[in-house]
């Protein structure tokens, strides 16, 4: 099981596992062989090597946890939050503890081992969206998770464990709104009330104006660019044009999305050579009282730089590439039909 | 020259810096051979290869940038942050931008090219932490810095640059207070209004009660510890026992603090193996303002694991090792005499 501690000076949580669930990422210098793993427990014909699953997207007649499905969610094997009985919260002298209650899944893309977003089906790319949505509605069901973050980290660079090569993300269920995205909301909620509009709403019609700029991709639902302030080299964000606080979409607009993101891939993947990356969808806590201000996004952060002291004794990032410089390479990539078709 | 520009959403500032100052920080996948650089413009000799010395602690009779000086202090060749003539502030539909006024100063920390803090004198640890306080005291005069930070980072792992052998640290100061000390002095404030006590002190205080917890070293002048919710393994905080809000200390003070820098470098690398690592010292912003209830630290984070989508997209870190475990680690190492005299 897993723990929460509070720092008492900056009321941010932290997660604490245990020694057992130390994986590559955590102790990378301990594991410097980066061999294929003989099996891989994501491969059809492999699922006794995972959890039982909680959804699957499978041919019909096929059963549970055998073969014959495109896409499976499974609990993550070592979560580093999982449903408890209770949510236990205790105080130490000035400090403050909770229990590791939540939820951690892996959603499985893809039945193939080595499955790319370039070259998977745009179908193939809106199963991945549907279950996300799928899952979070579900988990919304237990008051006692406030927020649902998904998250993909690719390649070993980007922090990936084991195994490395088969398309998979993470859906976290954590038992408190985590700092980032309260920054984000409680940032939306002072512009809304001092403009009664949306501030992401605005930003993208005052990037939408000057389309040459940090604009990489849009059309009738989404637009993909480089945001003003970009922290990282290339740092890319994908809004929806429609204001919506939750992560949701009807069939259409999730194939639209699943358009966007292989066009996102197709231009990342020729500007850095198919790099490691970290991508978020950032959607609001589950509440109503967010619908008017926030505005769920996908943010995506190629791993090519080392953060440094500065970076992290600071808060402050230092960026050596102007988004506008980034948005013009990413949106001067030729693509032709056929690469996502 | 660099610029600033605000996110604003989060209000978070970024530093643009210009594409000539790309290094390998920047894009290490554009520099894969690490080899030792031919000429390193750290070293006695080769100060004609740095700008002008602001400071430096040099044998009597000896002329500035000549050889002859223990410890020098110049301006980084590509400064993140230069004093400009004006602070300029500009407005572009809801996007916040500010030139990049500020300071950055490389100290180069020793005049040996391989020095290491576990076989350099305390006297001359000692003077590298008084070279800190007369800088930032000299630049405390210019009343457009609002906030100075120390960063150290060691090790390419750490984000440490060209060049990687020769010790020396970074001073920055920046036109306004960066997110993270803002984000302490305000949890700090909050406290001390509450408690109308400073919660660094109450925080010594409850830890030095339970002196086989989270505390690896102490003295009469200074604790080691391992912080409640550390955010990484081994991650550690060395606080002055006595109230400070801003990094000052008089000649006994700064041989005390040697002292227990050389404690934390000997404990840390027996543990980790010499590790790559950064280090910050959080002073208070330069008012009075924060006097009461801040308190100056210095926080070192070893780099062992490497930060993925959990931590980026929630600012929720997770560590696999506990701090009570880092710290009886830490604590058990033995350490003769010898090895700090």
């Amino acid at each position: 099981m897993s723990i929460l501690r509070k720092d008492p000076i900056t009321g941010r949580w932290v997660i604490l596992i245990e020694e057992r669930r130390r994986s590559r990422r955590h102790f990378p210098h301990q594991y410097r062989e980066h061999h294929e793993e003989k099996e891989c427990p994501f491969c059809e014909g492999k699922e006794h090597l995972t959890p039982p699953e909680i959804l699957a997207f499978r041919d019909k007649n096929t059963k549970p946890n055998t073969p014959g499905w495109r896409l499976r969610v499974v609990p993550d094997k070592s979560p580093i939050l999982r449903v408890e009985s209770e949510l236990d919260s205790q105080g130490s002298g000035m400090y403050d503890t909770m229990n590791g209650l939540g939820a951690h899944e892996i959603v499985i893309e893809n039945n193939i081992h080595n499955a790319a977003f370039d070259t998977m089906s745009v179908k193939m790319i809106k199963d991945i969206f549907l279950a996300y949505q799928q899952r979070i509605t579900d988990l919304a069901k237990d008051i006692r998770l406030k927020y649902m973050l998904i998250i993909k980290n690719f390649g070993a660079g980007a922090g990936a464990v084991m195994p490395f090569h088969h398309p998979h993300s993470h859906l976290v269920a954590y038992p408190f709104i985590p700092h980032v995205p309260k920054a984000e909301c409680d940032g939306a909620k002072i512009y809304w009330k001092y403009h009664n509009r949306c501030i992401y709403c605005d930003m993208v019609a005052q990037e939408l104006n000057n389309p040459n700029e940090r604009i990489i991709y849009s059309n009738e639902d989404f637009v993909m660019l480089a945001p003003f302030a970009s922290r990282f080299p290339y740092e890319m964000w994908i809004i929806p044009l429609k204001h919506s606080h939750i992560f949701s979409a009807d069939d259409t607009l999730f194939e639209s999305l699943a358009l966007t993101f292989k066009e996102f891939i197709i231009r990342m993947n020729a500007v850095l050579s198919i790099p490691p990356y970290n991508l978020v969808i950032h959607s609001a806590p589950l509440s109503d009282e967010f619908a008017e201000f926030y505005h769920w996004h996908i943010e995506i952060r190629p791993r090519i730089n080392l953060a440094a002291g500065f970076e992290w004794g600071s808060g402050t990032y230092i960026n050596a590439i102007f988004p506008e410089t980034a948005a013009k390479e990413l949106r001067e990539v030729e693509i032709k039909s056929d690469d996502i078709y």
